[in-house]
């Protein structure tokens, strides 16, 4: 693996899986690769699960790790031929180069702004990195994708599933503030690459790019969509076609565990309680966020295994 | 020992300030014991000692650290049953449980905000953590208790004393701004475990939470308190009674050479000088401080060796 | 090396930057050295080159780091003698004492505040930690000197001169904000220790300090100056004699490809593009930044390793 930054850089998506699945098992078998190898994690937005799970999964490589939140040092700039006179203090080129001299992998965590889809979707930041760097670049979440999120609910179905073909909808909630779509177009992009049943449930005017959902099915009546379900990945995301806009607060959207049937629970976390699922759902034992907050480990514990044998 | 966050978790308090003094004559004796373990520090309030000591203690163990500072990341909510619609991105049930996959121990420090006396004792934020982690905890510093802190000075004290039962003294000094009363009280209760003669000496309306003074004799006299004294503690605290309030700066609370005799001068630091303590006695030699501080390495070493060991 | 403050705590110049040649090329052989021993790593500015390459030159040599934004913890006094009623919660001795138990190397990057030039260049901040610690000192820049920044430049020389006697060129540049005379100053040092052909040229009025300048050849005529130059090191600095002021922001003097002939451009990063040198010259192969950032590591590294010898 050359570098982290979308799904379709993995070669084999079932192949990962069981491999992060048997890395979970001995999560110190390959210790020694990660050996004089530097990991920089570079954060311009606050992380919890991210921070760690990434951190860890780099330690139990053997892998050293540096932390740095970008704005405790200074803006740096991304355009071309800007006269640098103002608010910017370094440019990426210099940056990401310089980086490269002390990392042998750089993950990159950069939130969109969800002002301009046009922005967003070129990926400034994220593509900045991967032109400028010379070493892999990984993905911790970034204007349109959450690669490693994704690939850590793969790895909780795999694990979970009691059919071979489950059934996975992943359901709108309401939430008070604008989030990006990047945690729900990373899990569409997966569950393509899946050998499951897979359906879209949320209000009108929450489709997300067409050029990700692709031909999934997508049903706006929510009872209809969770018929039989097997996963119910609850997310909110804020409006694509009116980009970055609250349409709906509809608290009839949140996830009650009537709704949930005999369905695992998933969510990506941070999750707010009886706002985007009730209390009774994450309470109970068909609740499986938390062993997929685990799984965080192991998904950027295969990816950052993968990238080092390819070093 | 299956978690530290109060002085009675110690089964036996002579026998571990034994075993910290020879941990502190050879470090590095267990630094496998902590091999593939990894301790999460989380801090929602500064620290310098606390950070450094603790991380070190862990290190001279073998066990990898990973530090966050909450507040970097989002609010937690600790209410049960809350509609998460404002501030609190993240429940401490979710947050806690989603560490506790990443961390073998974790360690929590949380001040109180002298708001609410009801509320600081409930250690909501403590307990929480406590409650619903499924790894020990190690408290750096709670609302009402300071139990590695009380440890070291445990420490200091068993190596310094020159007689069986020393007499010490914890002596009350004005600050500029309202301090907890969590070090003066897990002094105290170590002191009760301690064979030592003990007082304490403030002002009036000064009384600690007689749950934790118990049988303390208290004088309000400094000098008369101070008389032979073999060990002066120095410390300010808030007023228990009028919760959080600050009573008085009176200055000739101030330690002084004079007043400190032959005895050893402690503080747990920082401290302001000439505030709290004049020039005189931290410059010279009757200050042990800096000692102390040293012991704190080793109070959160055998505490975390105690934990590790019981894995 | 008893410390690494100032150029001239380097004993034979000539020797160390062989000594950090030959530590890049194999820059793990030492690495049983720094075992058991921790680098603290204070800032009171912001960092990324310094951050980053000081700790990874540390774990290199073994060692275990840890990091301290002191601003996260709490304002530190400095005079002796005050009555600390105020804003500052500890004074450096204790903290620079206490901190000296915790490790067996201290690095601390303190910078100036520009307006006070006796106060500046007291190195009050650096030289209270050089007083009080117990342990070695390497500065990360300090008020008026950034050593490890110029070893790397020496190292960057020494490794692309084609000649055996360079002409080295620092020449000022043009910047939107009022910038210390660090870097500068720790070059002109590091020049005079250099078997190079060397000179200075900036406007009137922007004298560095003629202690530290010397006999150095000073030439306001930057055409002039830069005439067959193999090096040219391009930095921007307020003014010394209206201590602290910008007299001019002349994009005259922002560097060109035309000007910089055939020479090595060089600058210690960040630069700001198109205002203190064109794309042109950072994108062409003339350019050694990236290199000069990569040496960082081994100039705190050959550092480190002296130090630690020295223990």
């Amino acid at each position: 693996m050359k570098k982290y930054t979308n799904i379709d850089d993995i070669e084999n998506v079932p192949e990962i899986i069981q491999e992060a699945i048997q890395l979970k098992a001995n999560p110190f078998q390959f210790e020694d690769l990660g050996k004089h190898k530097t990991l920089i994690m570079l954060f311009f937005n606050s992380s919890l699960r991210t921070r760690i799970s990434t951190e860890k999964a780099a330690k139990n490589l053997g892998m050293d790790v540096m932390v740095l939140n970008v704005n405790d040092a200074w803006n740096l700039e991304y355009e071309d031929g800007t006269v640098m006179s103002l608010d910017t203090a370094e440019h990426i080129k210099e940056a990401s180069q310089v980086l490269s001299q002390y990392a042998d992998i750089i993950a990159v965590r950069a939130f969109p702004d969800l002002k301009s889809k046009e922005k967003d979707e070129s990926e400034f930041m994220l593509n900045s990195f991967i032109k400028h760097t010379t070493v892999p670049i990984v993905s911790m979440e970034s204007a349109t994708a959450h690669p490693l999120q994704a690939l850590a609910d793969a790895i909780t179905i795999e694990e979970l599933k009691t059919k071979k073909r489950p059934k996975v909808v992943m359901s709108w909630a309401p939430h008070p503030k604008a989030l990006p779509q990047a945690v729900p177009n990373s899990f569409v992009t997966m569950m393509h690459e899946m050998d499951v049943h897979f359906c879209i449930t949320h209000p009108k005017g929450y489709d997300l790019n067409p050029k990700i959902t692709k031909d999934s099915t997508i049903i706006y009546n929510q009872e209809e969509a969770l018929k039989d379900a097997d996963f119910v990945y609850v997310k909110n995301w804020s409006s694509y076609e009116k980009y970055g806009k609250i349409l709906s607060k509809d608290t009839n959207w949140m996830m009650t565990k009537e709704k949930l049937g005999n369905a695992k629970f998933m969510h990506c976390l941070p999750v707010r309680r009886n706002f985007v699922v009730e209390d009774a759902v994450l309470d109970s034992d068909q609740s499986v966020v938390i062993q997929g907050a685990n799984n965080r480990t192991y998904s950027a514990q295969i990816v950052l295994k993968k990238i080092l044998e390819n070093l």
